[in-house]
């Protein structure tokens, strides 16, 4: 008898189907191997001794080079606290001992909170997240398949998803709402994500005076400005960097209203190698650290402790075309080794993962993403964003593509939570009964009992035969995706502003997104 | 202006399209950054501890639970040695200091040939090598995209594909020849590898009679037996064990006959978690290596150093269902744990990665490829077969899919290349000029120089804009490797053996592959 009958056999024999479907199902929340924050570091590109000499040659670059800030509130704070100004050049010197010092200051208890507390990101040590990233400019249209301007409705449907889908941890706001005005936008982003999923979200904010705004907004649903306080669910992602080593004015003024209003931010980065910084991925990284720790030093002025992200995030340009590259093995490896040296820091990183060059979910999306997460997970990255959803370096993103990433995220999961050994997983009494027993270990203790602690089950990658999967369309996995996205799309409305919170937000600012859209049916 | 075109009036400028399409790519080949053998190792799923109690446990099994062995020429040679036998049982008990003393003679400078010395397999220490698997029966028609038995024909034009493809470095024979008679299928199966590729050639024979024909027809390919075993460039690999713990009398048999023909081997054990060895992931590593150390110290007492590949590669049971799984997290985990345990013996590995669930080359078969084979890789094993064409777990196989993990292959040597930090890399002048000059590094002469050297670029994989994407045909990367798969197999038929030589075989050998077909337009 074939082994696949014989296994059948048992199945069949024991009734664990049967089982699975009733309690061992009812069990598989409490006992799944995976969650948020499970821990990383099993992967390091660079030895201990080429962290150090990353570290010390961004310390060069910072005292040497400097970066280029023009005439600011913010070039005279870092004046006063000991940079060089050089004003004919627009450049600032960081000596070494300033940088030190700001390290030092630096808070390494970053929480990122949810609205509910099972969503908060504890970003210590190696822990690992995954979640969106942004801002793209077109979707694939769930009906059509082809792209199309993204809108604002597309960061309430998204949102939607994500809060339903449990390998994605937090909402970076994927896409920019094309269909609203420049000075509407960024309250109008982040009421469409707030109202769609009590996940952490974070988002850019795009002119400095509208930080209160979102300050008030979140302080209208947290209750009272306490206890938004006590538990801030947003955070802001700021690229107050032009690479090479430029400090971007505008982005600087929010990035220092951000930190003066208590809010979260990543200090993004994101230099391309060969194009915004060296073809050499060393270089890449002496520059991205040394924009981040530039970035650090000045927040540490502003406020000593405030929780903010490493956001060193290197990019890659194609030198035959100049363009970004998102889905490589160079941007993979530099993003891990951002990670350790993220690590050295002992402080959480904001880096990438996820991107591809692909314009469909296709192989090519696929195994770019396997690739590039893979990677940074193992390498134990915090907060891996554009790890769902993207497509076309981040021009894209795909409804369906949330439903793939987050299956595959799963498998990640399981990849970090890594292998236990101690006497009873060496399972050398169940190995001599399976041996000198029935030959097989299906029906075994064991097997039962850690089905689902040991092993993660896809929800809509396919494992069933061919026969069955032609039998049922053969449909491919961007296919199925797309029916499972439609199903969540037509059926997870999450109520998480009341009528009355809604109407007074809805009084105080104006929001773009018709409220009876946000409910089954409200939209065509 | 935005970046992009910024970019590009740049590189127009230097001409650096120009550049790459006449002299750069002619030194593309010298500068890559990858070739075949890289080394791994960055990534350790296990402590130095654990990997010793694995050890500990694997050793405890075989002395306490031993492996079932029928009254055979092999239990006579193990019992001689000190074997404890249970005759009533089957049952055969390895003493430590038997097993400890097989490893200290176990050959660790195992190379496996080419037919051309530029595709020999070094493999030793952490050298990462990718190559086909098998044996699948069914092949996606290039034609159709449906599924269709493998015949013999598959062999060789998958061997053609193959010869042709860079970053598959060996030939495991892909498929069943279904339409060969069982009694002509292992000649006519290496016949047909080695009339498509100069590169090693790995496969099963399914019965023991026939290796010394294999070794016949490889002499005859050789010059004269000299000459094959100066660079016997083919190898076996053998199933001789069926978990748990039991030596498969035949196999055994076949694998003897390999060992004193002077063939090197891989020995194959290949347990299902939950189903043919324990559900716990770490109980199932310790049955693998001790199903593995049964197998090196039998081979050390027929030809003590013989070469062979520890042939450990543990695979999943859906326990739901009870079907294998390829394409898992726990699989990759498992596999790069096994490459840990074999570092620790100082042995090359033959393991699995790149294979998926999926039915078609879709995003679920990239991504389970991507994942599986980055952490193989990363983790320096030796010999990923499995890594290239593989689809629905082992049962089939389709042509595009070699050309696509082709690509794969070259992001995931470049990821194991790493990064080498020296006061060059570093770049801190390149990083002063870029900053302080033009603001980008578009032109500066490091770019230039490190172009191809430390950047891989994929050849089907996509990178252009929607538009000129859109323009093209809007093909997903399967239609795109599909296209280029045809264009190989249309052109490249290798002339491996001479007319003279392939009359000498045919009147040897009962070869089923006709000879007027092994040429373009040779068959319809």
């Amino acid at each position: 008898m074939p082994r696949r009958t014989v296994i059948a056999t048992v199945m069949k024999r024991k009734r664990i189907r049967k089982r699975r479907s009733s309690d061992v199902k009812a069990r598989a929340e409490v006992k799944s191997p995976i969650r948020p924050g499970l821990e990383g570091g099993y992967y390091k590109p660079l030895s201990d001794e080429d962290v150090v000499r990353i570290h010390e040659a961004a310390l060069s670059v910072l005292a040497n080079t400097g970066v280029n800030i023009v005439d600011s509130e913010c070039r005279d704070i870092l004046q006063k606290a000991g940079a060089k100004v050089d004003a004919a050049l627009d450049r600032v010197y960081f000596p070494r001992n300033m940088v030190e010092q700001a390290l030092k200051l630096t808070n390494r208890n970053v929480l990122f909170y949810g609205r509910d507390p099972k969503h908060d990101l504890n970003l210590t040590a190696k822990k690992v997240y995954l979640g969106t990233g942004g801002a793209a400019v077109k979707v694939l249209d769930l009906d059509s398949g082809h792209a199309r301007d993204s809108a604002l409705r597309d960061l309430y449907d998204i949102g939607r998803l994500v809060d339903k889908l449990e390998n994605i941890h937090f909402y970076l706001r994927p896409v920019v709402a094309r269909d609203v005005p420049n000075d509407l936008i960024d309250v109008n982003t982040f009421y469409a994500c707030f109202a769609s999923t009590r996940k952490h979200v974070m988002g850019s904010c795009y002119f400095p005076d509208k930080v209160a705004e979102l300050k008030k907004l979140a302080i209208m649903i947290a209750g009272d400005e306490a206890a938004f306080r006590a538990r801030p669910f947003f955070s802001l992602n700021l690229g107050y960097v032009v690479s090479p080593l430029r400090f971007a004015p505008e982005t600087v003024e929010t990035l220092t209203a951000a930190v003066r209003a208590g809010i979260a931010v990543s200090l993004v980065s994101a230099p391309q190698s060969g194009a915004t910084s060296p073809a050499s991925l060393v270089g890449t990284l002496v520059q991205t650290v040394a924009e981040e720790l530039a970035g650090i030093t000045y927040v540490q002025l502003l406020a000593p402790g405030h929780p903010l992200l490493m956001g060193g995030m290197p990019l890659v340009a194609d030198l035959r075309t100049g363009s970004t590259v998102g889905g490589s093995a160079e941007l993979a490896l530099m993003n891990a080794a951002a990670t350790q040296l993220t690590h050295f820091y002992n402080l959480p990183i904001y880096n990438t993962c996820g991107l591809t060059e692909a314009k469909v979910p296709d192989v090519q999306a696929g195994y770019e993403k396997g690739m590039t997460i893979t990677a940074t997970a193992l390498a134990g990255a915090n907060f891996n964003h554009h790890a769902a959803g993207m497509l076309e370096s981040m021009l894209t993103v795909a409804y369906e593509q949330y439903v793939i990433d987050d299956d595959l995220g799963g498998q990640i999961l399981r990849l970090v939570r890594g292998l236990e050994v101690n006497d009873e997983t060496l399972s050398l009494d169940v190995i001599h009964e399976g041996a000198l027993g029935e030959g097989h270990y299906l029906d075994h203790p064991q097997t039962l009992e850690l089905m689902q602690s040991e092993y993660v089950y896809p929800h809509t990658a396919d494992r069933t035969s061919r026969a069955n999967w032609e039998a049922a369309g053969s449909w491919d996995m961007r296919e199925i995706a797309r029916h499972r996205a439609r199903e969540i799309l037509n059926s997870h409305f999450p109520k998480l502003l009341s009528d009355n919170l809604d109407a007074r937000i809805r009084e105080e600012f104006p929001i773009q997104l018709p409220r009876q859209t946000m409910q089954p049916g409200g939209y065509p």
